[in-house]
């Protein structure tokens, strides 16, 4: 039976906030929790974050430890998830530069992810070189571990798919080596995009409308009782909106039955909330109320297991350099089968000298 | 003072001929012998010539052993230049990965000898991602053993630009960790170009018009012997033509007065000779036998030297290795150093952990 390896991760720009926790973070402890997979790998992906942050190492450095806090507050348990730094894992850079031999720049070019990541970073003319060929960079890291299951987003499905062309390109020409990766979409719940607390469509560091995982329970209730609601629900009685209304597309993805049995029992579930608002005659500042609730029930064991990481940094350093071992032991393994295959291991292979004397 | 350190190389992607050996090996040998340095490395670029290879990877294997052989037939010297294959040092490939954030695509696409080399090889919109930026991989090269003094064809002048420009960005960037080369053209003889036996402007191997260093006397005598002259000198009484006439260019780059005293002694030396061509009356067999007289002079020591390594080949092995053993240990101490002023050596910097505690 096929082996079930699965590599995930995070460029380390910023500390988590909850739309990583709904896009992804939940479903990798629920996939962690449920052992239905037989490695998984979760990378801080501070090489690629430096292909378009070359002039400020310094904030990719600093959010290295951000972001492993970050998994491990949400319940990523080492023991079962191999936590690395990419920069850490140099037959990454190796891999790379051999797959580079199997695309064509245009190839790269009609990539439709690394047009618009080009577009949402302004970059025009002034792509960096490491920028523009990152989707070769993430074939290596997703073959260096053999990963089969790649949950990404939609938007990277075509990361997933060049991934897939050079994974065919590579063995086709040299040896059957490297595994076809599969990209898993997320539910239909965690493709809920969370915006920001401003209304706008997404959650940004810069734009200052973000819920980190690591905000304190009275910075997440300023937030949530500031958040941006239907501009047009001005007096209680008003009909709201709730289907461009963030506190709603909040509710839709983090408020459980379970959630309204405990804060909110005058209502079954979000339907009943939901149709209330929308005729008219209930305010914003109760449902906000309910939406800290909710969200600070979530947040609130993630900030206690992050004070103890807090702690233990030492402790954190090590898991980081435990799961780069293992990620070097493994990778390394597979470049090993890579130079073998291109027969470029001159050193170790005993046929090198015999089939270059057969030459003359 | 300032460290001498020279970097060269060859792409192995065929056994190396008489241009080779005018345009570049011959200058090496005398540069060895000088003793003006401190330390030289010759690099045989297998992984370079993947760049536009990756499908016969085979071609690139078979010819690294015939490289070899070369070197150490025109007199390169183990004990006085480290001999080194790329694809050995895998840090070269880590300094790539990182160099190319600090390169934006359009300025490759600029770059003249990138433009020409596609143009050249008809890739047009299919060029391999790792061909279009060999001129980082090349800055790795170069880079990786501080090498300032860099030996090349006029034609490779926008690299060395190119590679210069890296090197102060990386160092305004991060660190002044990388050392601006400085590229040495050849001298007025070594700059001549030998054209093709078939009077084609370049030796290449797929027209096979060129003279092998490890061709055999009688081999070198028929390409002599049938050499491409002046069209229009058709009786010995015709007046001829040495300005575009390979005989007369070959003998411009190779033969000395030396020459002609042992061999040729009724002209004192090129200028008589040409002289008497130009006005009649001196025929082409007669001036190809002289050639083949240097030529081969110049050849057989090399050959004599080629028959023993070629028995040897297991010597060569070790020299490789133990060229490619001191590549490994240079380039990975400048690597070391590279990664310390990017601040991305977490592991070994016990600034990391204070740092991102502050970061709270």
């Amino acid at each position: 039976m096929k082996q079930k390896i699965i590599l995930t991760g995070d460029r380390p720009t910023g500390r988590l906030h909850l739309g990583h926790y709904v896009g992804s973070l939940k479903n990798r402890v629920s996939i962690q929790n449920s052992g239905s997979y037989d490695e998984m790998f979760l990378m801080i992906a501070d090489a690629q974050a430096l292909t378009d942050n070359a002039s400020c190492p310094e904030k990719v450095r600093n959010n290295i430890m951000e972001v492993a806090l970050d998994y491990l507050s949400v319940g990523i348990d080492p023991q079962k998830v191999h936590i690395f730094i990419q920069s850490q894992v140099p037959a990454l850079t190796e891999l790379t530069f051999y797959y580079s031999n199997l695309v064509t720049v245009s190839r790269v070019q009609r990539n439709p992810t690394v047009k618009n990541e080009i577009k949402l970073r302004n970059f025009e003319a002034n792509i960096p070189v490491g920028f523009f060929t990152y989707p070769i960079s993430q074939t290596a890291d997703i073959t260096a571990f053999k990963a089969n299951i790649v949950p990404v987003g939609e938007d990277q499905l075509p990361m997933i798919e060049q991934a897939r062309e050079i994974v065919r390109s590579f063995n086709r020409t040299y040896a059957e080596v490297l595994v076809e990766p599969e990209a898993v979409l997320p539910t239909t719940k965690a493709a809920l995009r969370l915006p920001g607390t401003d209304g706008n469509a997404k959650m940004s560091k810069s734009l200052g409308n973000c819920i980190y995982l690591s905000d304190t329970s009275d910075e997440v209730k300023k937030k949530i009782m500031g958040m941006y609601t239907d501009p047009n629900h001005i007096r209680i009685e008003d009909p709201g909106n709730t289907s461009n209304n963030p506190v709603f597309l909040y509710l839709e993805a983090l408020a459980t039955d379970e959630d309204f049995k405990h804060y909110l029992p005058e209502y079954k579930n979000l339907d009943e909330l939901k149709a209330h608002y929308e005729r008219g005659g209930l305010g914003d500042v109760k449902i906000k109320k309910f939406l800290f609730q909710v969200v600070d029930g979530i947040l609130e064991p993630i900030r206690k297991r992050r004070t103890y990481y807090e702690e233990r940094k030492d402790e954190v350093n090590e898991i980081l350099k435990q799961g780069s071992f293992v990620a070097n032991k493994i990778a390394n393994q597979t470049l090993h089968e890579v130079k073998e295959a291109m027969k470029i291991n001159y050193f170790e292979d005993e046929d090198w000298l015999k089939s270059s004397k057969s030459n003359f």
